[in-house]
C-alpha cells in the first residue's frame, strides 16, 4: 500500500466488529448498516413540510447529521462542515476530502457507539418515515464496460464473429452517460420508445421498446475533483473519489442495436438510470480491499499509467450483489422476488483506480459529484450474469409465478443489493437499489 | 409555419434593417453585433474585482443588464428577470422562455436604438475590456452528427469498405459528451495525451496525441427543459431552444481510433471543447430560416415523430460559417490566418428542432443550459469541410509561412467565425470562437 493511499485503505478502530450501537437495530446480523458501515444519504421526512436533510444509515434509523451539528457533535473537525452538512445534496461534503471524512467516520462511531450509553433519540429519524431521495448533484456520468465477461457475452450477439474487440485488455472501454435522467431508487421507470429496426425488417419503426432490459453496475461517486489538464496517477485515484453506490442502468436493446454505430450507445440508455440511496464511503470498504483481477499469463499487462504494485494487491473491493426480480402477478400471489444472479465485483477486468486514471489520463477533468459506473458486473459463471441480455441469451428465465420473461414487462419490479463481508469483520451492505417499469407514455 | 413556433420565426420590427443603434460601433457594416442581433454573454471587467455580469453585445460594445435593470429600463417584462439578470451565467434568464426572450428583445431595442437619442454610455462596457467567459452552466453535452458529408467522409476513413451505415437516414445519430470540459473561446488548449496504437503496431503506447483535430460545429442550447418521460414534439422543438454558438469539438483521431469501438468516442473528444462567448437567440436568427436539407428522392422519408411540414418549409438555419488558422510561426512573419474552409449549416442532414425531438422521444430530459452541438458541419464540396481528418484525406495543407499541417501543431490558433445574412436584412454574426494549442504535460 503506498502512502498516498492513507487514510482509505486504512483499517482502524472504526472497522473494529466489536462495537456496538446505541441504536440495537444496528447490532442486528442481518442489517445493512451497522456502525461500521455509515453511508451517507439525502433524505426528507414523508408528509412533511422540512426541508431535504443529510444523513447517515445506522440500523433502520438515520443519523440527522444537521441535528448532530445543532447539538454541537461535530465540532472542531473542519470549518466548512456545518455548512457543507446544511446543504440539500452531498456535493459540499463529497468535497471536502478524504481525511475530514475519516475524522467525520470516527466522530459518527464515538457518537453512535453504545459505550456512549443510552444515545439521543432526537438524533434518529426511523428510515421507513423517510423519503430517500438522489443524494448527490451529479455533473458527468460516465459509463465504464469494465467486465470482460460482459464484453465477452455482449460482443457475441452483436458481433458473433468478432466478440471481443483488439482494444478491450488494453483500454478501460468506456462512453458518457445522461446525467439528467439519474433518478433515485423507487423512481418508476417509464418505458421508452424508440426506433428500432429487426434484422429481417425492411425499415425502422418507432415505438415502446420491446426489449427492455436493466444491467447491474456499482457507480463511483467523485469527491475532490481535478483541474483540468492535470491527470489524476493511479495511486492518487482513490483519493478522489468518496463512496460507491448500486446503480441500474436501464437500457433498451432494440433500440440500442440500431442506433449504436457508429458513436455508441444514446436513446438506449439516455431515458433513465437509477442509483441507491445510500453510499457508502471509500473508507468503510477499507476491509473489503482484495487484490485486483488477475489476468491471464496470456493477457497484455496494462500500460503504466495503469499499472501499479498498490493496485493490483489491493485495488478490488469486494463487493457482493445480486439481482432479483418481482413480476406484478408474483407480487399478487406473494411469491417473494427471484434471484436472478449473484457476483461479487471482483470479477471486473479494470479497477476503479483504473477507471480515475484512465477518465483522466488526457487531461479530462472530474468534478465533485461526478459519477463513474463500472458498467455491467457479470462474472464467468451463468448464475453471475448481470443483465437479461446475457441470462436469457440460452432461453427466457422461469418465474416462480409460471411466467416466462426474455426481457422486463410492465409491472416487473427489479431489486439490486449489494454488501461485504469477511471473516472478522461486520457485514456491510448498500441497501437496495430498485425500479418498477410503468407502461409507455402513450402517443 | 405553424402557431406554436410563435414567437420564435416571426420577423418583427426588431429585425428592420432601417434600425439604428446611439452605439455607433454597431452601425458599422462590418460588425457582427448590430442592433438587430443582441446576443447573450457573460462578462467581466479586466484587472477588475466586479462581479461576473450578463450583457448583451452591441458594436464593439458590452450592455450591462444588471446596470440597465438598476437604471428601471427592463421593467414590467417578467417577476423573474431582475433576479435571472443577477446571476453569473444566463441559466435562469434562458429558463424564462420564449415569450420573455421576445419581450426582452424588444426592450433591448428601444433601449439602444438611436431614436432615443445619444443613449446612456454608462450602460456600456468596451468589449476589448472585458474578459468574455463560458456563459452558461452546461449539464449534459449531446453532439450529434448531422452533416452527411462528414459521416460518409469520417466512415470512408474509419470504414472503408461501410462508410455510412443503415442507420445514418433514419436516425440522428448523437452520443453524450463531457461537459466538465467546455471552455470559453481563448482558453489554452492543452494537446492531449492517451494511448493509441498504428495498424502496423504490435501494441499499444502512451503518449501526446500527434492526430489533433478541431471539429467545425453549431451548438444549441436548451432554455426550458422537458420533465422525465415527457418528450419533445418535433413542432413544439424550438420553444425548448435559448440560441446558438460556436463550438470546436476538439479531436485527438489517434486515440479515437484506437478506443472508439464498442461504444463510442471518449477520451479522444472529453479533454476540451471550446464555446462561443456570445449566444445568438432563436428570435435573432427569425429573418434566416429555410427550408431543411433537400433529401434525393431515393433518401428515405424521416419517421413521423421526425417529419413536419413546418420543420421542412423553415427548420433551417443558414448560418454561414468559416474556419481559420494561424500558426505561431505565421503569427511571426505578420501573415493573417488561413481560411481552411467556408460552409453554411444548411447543409445538415438533420434540422436543430429534429435533434431535439429525437433526443426526447425515449423520454430523456433536457434541462436548461443543456448543449447540443451539431457535429462537425461539413458540406459537399472540397473547401466545405469542416475538420482537418476529412480537409487533408488528399495531403497536407499548405500555410502561407510555407509550412505543411496534416493535423494541428503546438502553437496553431484555430478560429472559428459564423454569420447570418440575408438581402433585405442586417447581417449578425456570431464572433468567434478560438483556441491555440499548447505543448502537453509532461509525463
Amino acid at each position: 500500500m503506498s502512502g498516498s493511499d492513507k487514510p482509505l485503505r486504512v483499517i482502524d478502530d472504526t472497522h473494529n466488529s466489536n462495537l456496538r450501537s446505541w441504536v440495537e437495530s444496528a447490532n442486528s446480523d442481518d442489517t445493512d448498516f451497522p456502525i461500521q458501515n455509515l453511508p451517507f444519504g439525502v433524505f426528507r421526512r414523508k408528509h412533511s413540510q422540512e426541508t431535504v436533510r443529510i444523513g447517515v444509515a445506522i440500523g433502520d434509523q438515520i443519523l440527522d447529521l444537521p441535528r448532530c451539528r445543532d447539538l454541537g457533535l461535530l465540532e472542531g473537525i473542519a470549518g466548512d462542515l456545518p455548512q457543507a452538512i446544511a446543504a440539500p445534496v452531498l456535493n459540499p461534503l463529497m468535497a471536502l476530502g478524504p481525511s475530514v471524512m475519516a475524522q467525520l467516520r470516527g466522530r459518527l462511531v464515538r457518537t453512535l457507539d453504545s459505550e456512549r450509553g443510552g444515545g439521543d433519540p432526537n438524533l434518529l429519524v426511523p428510515m421507513d418515515q423517510a423519503e430517500l431521495l438522489l443524494p448527490v448533484a451529479i455533473g458527468d456520468y460516465t459509463d465504464f464496460y469494465a467486465s470482460v465477461f460482459h464484453a465477452t457475452n455482449v460482443g457475441r450477439i452483436f458481433r458473433p464473429d468478432n466478440p471481443l474487440l483488439p482494444n478491450y485488455k488494453h483500454v478501460p472501454i468506456a462512453y458518457h452517460g445522461r446525467s439528467s435522467s439519474i433518478v433515485a431508487s423507487g423512481t418508476d421507470i417509464r418505458r421508452p420508445s424508440g426506433q428500432s429496426k429487426a434484422p429481417d425488417a425492411p425499415h425502422p419503426s418507432f415505438g415502446p421498446s420491446q426489449r427492455l432490459d436493466y444491467e447491474m453496475e456499482i457507480g463511483a461517486l467523485v469527491g475532490v475533483g481535478n483541474p483540468l489538464a492535470q491527470p489524476i496517477a493511479l495511486d492518487e485515484a482513490e483519493q478522489h473519489l468518496f463512496g460507491l453506490c448500486l446503480l441500474n442502468d436501464w437500457s433498451a436493446r432494440d433500440i440500442q442495436a440500431w442506433e449504436y454505430q457508429p458513436l455508441g450507445p444514446f436513446l438506449a440508455k439516455s431515458f433513465v438510470s437509477t442509483i441507491s440511496p445510500w453510499v457508502v464511503t471509500i473508507e468503510a470498504l477499507a476491509p473489503f480491499r482484495s487484490p485486483a483481477f488477475v489476468r491471464p499469463p496470456e493477457d497484455p499487462r496494462p500500460l503504466p499509467y495503469l499499472s501499479s504494485t498498490s493496485n493490483e494487491e489491493s485495488g478490488g473491493i469486494d463487493v457482493k450483489v445480486e439481482v432479483l426480480l418481482s413480476s406484478a402477478q408474483m407480487r399478487e400471489q406473494g411469491l417473494e422476488p427471484l434471484s436472478l444472479s449473484r457476483n461479487s465485483f471482483l470479477n471486473m477486468y479494470w479497477t476503479v483506480a483504473q477507471m480515475v486514471a484512465h477518465h483522466t489520463s488526457n487531461g479530462c477533468n472530474l468534478r465533485t459529484g461526478d459519477l463513474l459506473g463500472s458498467g455491467t458486473v457479470s462474472g464467468p459463471a451463468n448464475d453471475a450474469l448481470g443483465c437479461l441480455l446475457e441470462i436469457t441469451r440460452q432461453g427466457p428465465v422461469q418465474l416462480p409465478s409460471g411466467e416466462t420473461r426474455r426481457f422486463l414487462l410492465d409491472g416487473d419490479e427489479v431489486i439490486f443489493r449489494g454488501y461485504c463481508e469477511r471473516e472478522g469483520y461486520r457485514r456491510i451492505g448498500f441497501g437496495e437499489c430498485r425500479g418498477t417499469i410503468v407502461p409507455a407514455v402513450s402517443p
